[in-house]
Formats: C-alpha cells, sequence, structure tokens
C-alpha cells in the first residue's frame, strides 16, 4: 500500500474537522470543507482544463494567501509537481528557472504578473493564471479555474511520484531545482511533528514567503492538524504585530531577522505576542542576545530552532523548549538531529571527525530529495560517500548538539587561520546599539583575506570603529578581531528568505578577483 | 537509501548518549553504550556461533529483562528476525508454534526452560540458550554466547526485512504468526512518538510482558530517546508500586486490569504513583469508574489510551491528556486514529458506513504487518478490499473519535437485538462491591442468545442477583439487562495479555453446540 502520501494526512483531517473554521485571510475565511473541495475542484481544472498532468511542473509566484495552500495541496493530492517561485529572482532568473522547470502554466499575482508577462514567451509559459484581485495580463483567472474544476476526490498519487520543484541557489550561483518527493515530504513532516506539536487548538500565521522550505510545516503539517491558518501577504512587522494578537496565533515560523524587527517595532508591546504558545525561528544564525532578550519577555514559549535546507524537506536538527529554557552554551547550537535523521561531521575526504571538531555538516534520512533537476552530477557530488553535503561548516558536542560555526563560503581564512564571520558577528551584536552586523573576508596583501565589518547602528545611535573593535576584543581572539568596521545606515541586504547576502556585500571588494570558496 | 530501519533509531542515540544510565534490572546496570555493545555481541553471536542468518528466525521465551532488551535489539540491527513466545502456551501450542516459525534457536530462562525441553526435538530445534541463572536444560549459555561474539557494527538492514514474527490467537483459534518488517515497525514508531514524547529524563518500566506489542514503544522508541529502562520480571501490583517509586519511573504501559490491582491494592498510597508523568493504558476495555478514579487521584498525569493489535505493529488510535482532562463521553473513546492511519467503520460487505453507525474497525497505514507467515488465504482474508479487518465492533463521531463497542465475537444476538458485552459491563462495574465482571451470550431456546454476567465482588462483600439486574435497568436498555447472573470467588480466567478470556467463560454453555461467531 502507498501510505506515505499527503493523502493519508489530509483527507482524514477533512472527516474529522469538516466543519472547522481553517482559513482566515484577510476577509475570506473557509472551513476545512470548504478549503478541501476547491483544492479538488483546483486539481480537477489543472488536469482538465489546463492539461498539468501528475508528473507535469506549474509554478507559483504570488505573495502568501490561501490561494497558495490550495496550489500545494492540489500538487499533493497529485494533480502536478509544484514549482513555488522566490519573490525577489530578477527577470533573468526567472525566465532560466521557468524554461529549466518546463512549468507551462504559471500562477501569479497581480504583484508580479507584468515580471512573468516579460518572460513567458521566451521560457515556454502557455497558460497564466491570475490569483485574485487587480488588473494584470493573464490567460484566465484563478476563480474561474475552480468554479469549472469538478469536486472529486483525486486519484492518489504513489510514494515515489515527485511533488515539489523548489529552486535553491538565491545567494549562490545558477539556481538549483530540489525534486521532492511525498515520501520525502511525508517523512520530514513525521520527523518534525515528533519533536512539534500541533491540534486543532492551534492558529499558524503564515508570514514566512510560502514559496520557502521552511513554510512547509505550516502548509501540511498545520491543515493535517486540524488547526486554523491565518494569512499576510508579506512580511510586515507592524501587520505580523496586528494579526498575532487579532486572530490569537499560537505558532509561527520566523527567521531571526524577523524577530528582531519586530521587537524594535516602535508599535510593539509584550501583550501583542501573548498569544504565542511557540515560536519556530531558523534560516540564518539567531544572536544570542535576541534570544536573551525573547527568553526573558516570554518565559513561558516554547521556543524551536530548527535548521535545515531545500534538499532535505526541510529539517535535519531541532533545539526545542527545554533546551531553551536550560539556556548557557546550548543557546548557540542548532539542536540534535530529528529523529529519523543522521548528522555526521566530515573532513574534506569525508572521514567522520571527533566531537568538538569542525568540519563540514553532512546528514542522511528519508527526508532527503530525489535529485538536482536535471543535474546528476551535481546530485552526485551533493550525495558523495552516500552523506548530503550541507556546505555548512559546524560541530558536535559530547550530546550531539550541532554547533554551526559558518557556511563553509562564508568562513574568511586570514593569515592561515579560519575565523568563522558569525562568531565574529555574535561577539559584535551584543554591542549596545548595534541594530544589524555582517563580517565579511575582504582581500588584503598581508593576511590573504582582512575580517572586515559592516553594521548598522539603530535609529538614533552613532558608533566608532574603536568601540566596536574594543567590544570585539574582550570577547574573541586577537585574529577574529575585525581589522575595519565599516558603518551603513540603510538594513543590510537580505534574500527572499531573509537571509543577509553576504555574497553581495563581498562582491564590490572582490571585483575581478576569484576568493576560491565563492 | 534504506532509512526506516532501527539502525537510523538505536545508533544515533547510542552516540549521543553513550554514558548515560540505561537499564535498572534488579542489581544489573549499564549504560547505553554498554548495552549496545552487548546488542553487538549478541547478534555477532547469533551469525558465527549459532548460524542465524537475517531471514531466520530466533524465539524467546523468557520473563521481562535487560536479555530481553537485547535479544530485540539485536534483531533490529539485523541478526534474525525475532519470535517472541507468549509466556501462558501450553506445551503443545508451543510446539506448534516453534515448527511453524521454524525457530531453530530459542532462548529461554530457568522458568520456561523445562516446557521448552518437553517440545524441543518435536519442533525442530536446535539450540537451547540459557538466560540468566538456575539451573535448567540449555545446550548454551546467554552471557558465553556474548562473552564470545565479537562487538562490531552489523551490516544495515533493508527496510522491507522482516524482524518480528509475533504469534496472536491466544483468545481465538489456533495462533497465527504476523510478520513485521523494519519498515512497518519504524512507521508505527513515528505515528507514537507524533502523539507520546518521551526524552532523556523519562524513565520506563517494563511490567508488561515484552513478548506482547503493547511493548513495543518500550522496546523500540524507549532506548532511542536515551530513557532509562527498568523491568520487573513479571507483573506484580505490590512489585510495581514499590519499583516505581524506587527508580523514579516516569511513564508505563498497563492493561485495565493492571491498573485496578494497584489502586485496589493494601500496600497502595498515592504517593507511590506520584513520579509518573505518563500512563498508558489499553488492550482492553478500560472501565469508566477506574479511570474517574485515576484521575481523580493524578490531576497532571498524562493518560494516553492506546489501541492497536499486533497486526498493525501496535497502534492504530490514541486518546491524548487533553481529552482525558475534557473528561465526560470521550473518556469511553479510544481516541482518534494516529497520523499515518485511516481509520474506517465499515458493514459486512465493505461499504463505509455513517459517523454514529456501528460496524466492524477496518484500518490501513505503513505500519500494518507484511502477512500471516505462511498463511497467504488468511492475509488475503484480513485486508480484503485493502483495508485490515480488526474484528472490532465501533463506531466514529462527528470528530472523528473511535469508541469501540465490542469484539465482533462477543457481541450477544438476542431477540434479533445486538447487545455488545461491555456496554453491560461498564453498566455493572459502576456498582459498589463490583471487583470483575464479564458478560458473554449464551444459548437460549427463547431468545437465539441470552445475556449473561460472571461477577466477583470485592473481598468481603457479598452481592445478589437482584441488586445487579436492578443497577443495570437504570442504566442501560431492558433488552440488554443480564437475564442471568453468576457469581464466583476466583478471579475471572485472563490471557497472557491479561485480557479476560471469554471463550473459555463461554465454552462450558456452548458444548456440543456451534455459536457461529466463535
Amino acid at each position: 500500500m502507498k501510505e506515505l502520501v499527503y493523502h493519508r494526512q489530509l483527507l482524514p483531517s477533512l472527516e474529522r474537522f469538516h466543519d472547522r473554521e481553517m482559513i482566515i485571510d484577510g476577509d475570506y475565511r473557509s472551513t476545512h470543507g470548504e478549503h478541501v473541495e476547491r483544492v479538488f475542484r483546483l486539481a480537477h481544472a489543472l488536469k482538465h482544463d489546463l492539461g498539468v498532468e501528475r508528473a507535469d511542473r506549474f509554478a507559483v509566484m504570488t505573495l502568501n494567501g490561501h490561494q497558495y495552500l490550495e496550489q500545494y495541496h492540489a500538487a499533493f493530492l497529485g494533480a502536478g509537481i509544484i514549482n513555488p517561485l522566490n519573490l525577489r529572482l530578477a527577470p533573468v532568473e526567472l525566465e532560466y528557472i521557468l524554461f529549466d522547470s518546463g512549468a507551462r502554466v504559471v500562477f501569479v499575482d497581480a504583484w508580479f504578473a507584468n515580471v512573468i508577462d516579460q518572460v513567458k514567451t521566451a521560457a515556454g509559459v502557455e497558460t497564466v493564471v491570475l490569483v485574485g484581485e487587480g488588473d494584470a495580463p493573464h490567460d484566465v483567472k484563478y476563480e474561474d479555474l475552480i468554479a469549472a474544476g469538478a469536486a472529486t476526490v483525486p486519484d492518489e498519487p504513489e510514494e515515489d511520484d515527485p511533488v515539489i520543484l523548489m529552486y535553491t541557489g538565491g545567494t549562490t550561483g545558477l539556481p538549483k531545482g530540489v525534486l521532492l518527493d511525498q515520501r520525502a515530504e511525508m517523512l520530514n513532516l513525521y520527523h518534525a511533528l515528533m519533536q512539534w506539536h500541533f491540534d486543532e487548538t492551534d492558529v499558524y500565521l503564515h508570514q514566512t514567503p510560502m514559496f520557502h522550505a521552511a513554510s512547509m510545516g505550516g502548509v501540511l503539517g498545520i491543515p493535517a492538524a486540524g488547526s486554523t491558518s491565518t494569512f499576510i501577504p508579506l512580511f510586515n512587522p507592524e501587520q505580523v504585530l496586528d494579526v498575532i494578537a487579532r486572530d490569537g496565533v499560537t505558532t509561527t515560523v520566523m527567521v531571526p531577522t524577523m524577530i528582531g524587527m519586530l521587537l524594535q517595532h516602535p508599535s510593539f508591546s509584550p501583550e501583542k505576542l501573548a498569544s504565542l504558545r511557540t515560536l519556530t525561528y531558523g534560516a540564518s544564525p539567531m544572536p544570542v542576545a535576541l534570544l536573551e532578550q525573547l527568553l526573558a519577555l516570554y518565559p513561558d514559549l516554547g521556543l524551536y530552532q530548527g535548521y535545515g535546507m531545500t534538499e532535505s524537506s526541510a529539517l535535519l536538527t531541532s533545539l526545542g523548549p527545554r533546551e531553551h529554557r536550560e539556556g548557557g552554551p546550548l543557546l548557540r547550537s542548532a539542536g540534535r538531529a530529528l529523529r529519523g535523521v543522521t548528522v555526521s561531521i566530515q573532513d574534506e575526504e569525508g572521514n567522520v571527525v571527533a566531537p568538538g571538531e569542525t568540519g563540514e555538516v553532512c546528514a542522511r534520512g528519508g527526508m532527503y530529495m530525489r535529485e538536482y533537476w536535471n543535474k546528476p552530477e551535481a546530485t552526485a557530488e551533493a550525495f558523495r560517500g552516500g552523506w548530503y553535503h550541507t556546505g555548512d561548516a559546524g560541530y558536535l558536542d559530547d550530546h550531539g548538539y550541532l554547533f554551526l560555526v559558518d557556511r563553509v563560503k562564508d568562513m574568511i581564512v586570514t593569515g592561515g587561520e579560519n575565523v568563522y564571520s558569525v562568531e565574529v558577528e555574535n561577539a559584535i551584536a551584543t554591542y549596545p546599539g548595534v541594530a544589524q552586523v555582517a563580517v565579511i573576508g575582504i582581500p588584503s596583501e598581508q593576511w590573504g583575506e582582512a575580517v572586515h565589518a559592516i553594521v548598522v547602528p539603530a535609529e538614533g545611535t552613532t558608533l566608532t570603529e574603536d568601540e566596536i573593535v574594543a567590544h570585539a576584543k574582550e570577547r574573541i581572539a586577537g585574529y577574529k578581531v575585525p581589522k575595519s568596521v565599516e558603518f551603513r545606515t540603510d538594513p543590510l541586504p537580505l534574500s527572499g528568505a531573509m537571509k543577509i547576502l553576504k555574497r553581495d556585500l563581498r562582491a564590490p571588494y572582490w571585483e575581478g578577483q576569484d576568493r576560491g570558496v565563492g
């Protein structure tokens, strides 16, 4: 029997919670029953009106909303392979991805209709479906499609049917399509739900962009638990604060940058987040200072850190509420491998290194992607030796806690020493008045690379290079202390997933030079 | 990759908890590292000294102890298929099972060495391994085997490698071997751990017999969570009370009969069970009166009900702490299908019946057995229409809660009406002074079957038929009220899994007559 398919999660939930409110999206409301009926109609229309078969790809480029959830669920019920597009993509990247994925149908909202229209012919797109309101180029309107579809239960897919094609590479090189199947997504969900627990009393806020793997718990786990989903189109601190208070949101996923923005926002007051039972963060390093501020404000909040990547359907490790309450050095850890996931730290030759020694974080588990789409060599390279190579540098302690020290590519080699940029950032972030900091390697005749810090002071604050350097010197070894500090007033550039784009920060310094590691 | 195998659970746990105490078994203590080393040695010896290959069966007939855990873990690391034997088996049944399973090696302790010796030649057993102390017939001593084995990590099995052959049928007909593979057991574990949560601070008491599927959470889940395991050889209320208090046991699994015995025991006092965080019960109906007594005594205890069967690697549904605290009619429910499990109530033609209507409980999920060993027809019959047929009668409410009304075979057909014996038992059990009650159908010229109650009064109590009938009349419809009541002073006969053996109770009444449903 074919049990590791989303049918077996969503349809029992439908029977159980049929009349219960499931979606709050602006003025739009729906029950579980109404939602699933729309998904059935969409799945039917994809096949019969748009000619999308189960192995065909369809792309989505919209802000967050209930329709995005419908499109994911249609794919998971076997209507096709969903290809969610990063909202920050430039036209040339979009054209490349759509051509590479072979998606002939694209769901788009009024925000992105023009950029899709620009590239559609060259990318081979045949049908643009306009989601929501607005006047924008399109071939079919989403609601007409739903109205035309029949509400019949689609045939159940197989475990090894691919279901998501998600492109990575927002921060490095040419995007690669990560092909994930039903089994991988279901196992990731199981691994996660042995650590995170949701039930029908939960209300989840979608504000992390829904094209991102970090949304998958919200996309797949929340609906099947009978929980309610609420949405904001795009992260906006004021709106997040308002919606959490308005809808009694109990759980959400944020990147650390978002959490920082919420707590620093002028309209923030502690009771605005009081309904949160759990908060999951991840995708980039969490400054310990911010974590301690959060723990002090909300001692009963269940904090989870998740670490993973698109290739692993999202999750490898987690740090749970108990460890957060223990505090201390564990707060710098990314937690332990989830049940079902094995993490191993390896040197460049693939040897496992001892606890405490830094190497490349490698992992295996049933939740890994099938392949990089049409890239057998990249796939083989990523899985060399039977282990997925994450590109992150880190170590395990004696009790299996993973400490990430840096992206391998963000590590700075200075005077023959390895300096992990995150460690330097953590040292600087604790200085009062530092709103954002990024540390990069810049070319140096003397050192090969020199440690360089870029600091954004909090509004109304003036900082000096001497202060920053003196503060860092008290906390980290001399060779790790920045050789130079630069101040900026604009926020640092962020990827679509709100990670600081260090590649962009490095680029002007390295123009015409090869850094070797990218 | 082959990820749904126990290697991927146990070995990461070994690295994480290597030096942590894992086993408390009388005077015997071991850490996770020491335990796994013994498992490696046992796996090695099974192959190299006893000639057991991965697809060969080895049997176990011992009381609970750390060695049983070692034997399970050796099987799960790929050393063979473990065939755990019910301790209540008569020699003729033992001979049948050992012959049918083809086990040529049997692990036995001094309690059961003689019965095995009696049947060994006829059953084709070649090697009897004596576990523990005592003077009893044997070929090899367990500790010699362990000492001889090399502590090398066994080759990893495949997901579809069978790992357990467990015989059912203690209460009905000829025993059937249930063949379970790594994947089924791992998925059952995942399904369970999305509902139950253990970590390294937990202490689990093995007092449910370890040959029983209800032990599998303790056998597989607990060690991989880094928790501690403690053992008593065989259920004994006084010893359970003492060990829970002595070792700070936080969690265990009991059948309702055991819980009743604990609370009624002269040496019971509430603080003896105060260390329990969670208590799981199942395997037979829980009298609501007992549940309410337990909830009143321990308002913070996390009560779980589990419902399942050997064929499903154990679990189909669960009722969690939240529902227990809600109380009311939900206390009579077996809970909802675990994630990954689908439950469906079907009529005799395989049609799904409406919520609230009683039919046969059917289920599917990745945790189901591969087959009844060498019984393709019984396998096909059990899975007819793609659903496993449990033989239990029940209904689902509008929110997916399962209410078991009876074993289909224990249902009484009287004057054309269906009477579920459990409902009558629940009505009688609330009468003061009733220690045990079983309701069966006995032959009746007038009614076809007549409802007959067998009551064991509490010590020092005298009850009359009129009292019992009057009490029942106030609670259930007239046609369900017993036509006759019989009083016994001896406890009712229990199966090895401590279910009341209604077949044995019925037998004297039906001698020479065919009841139709067994």
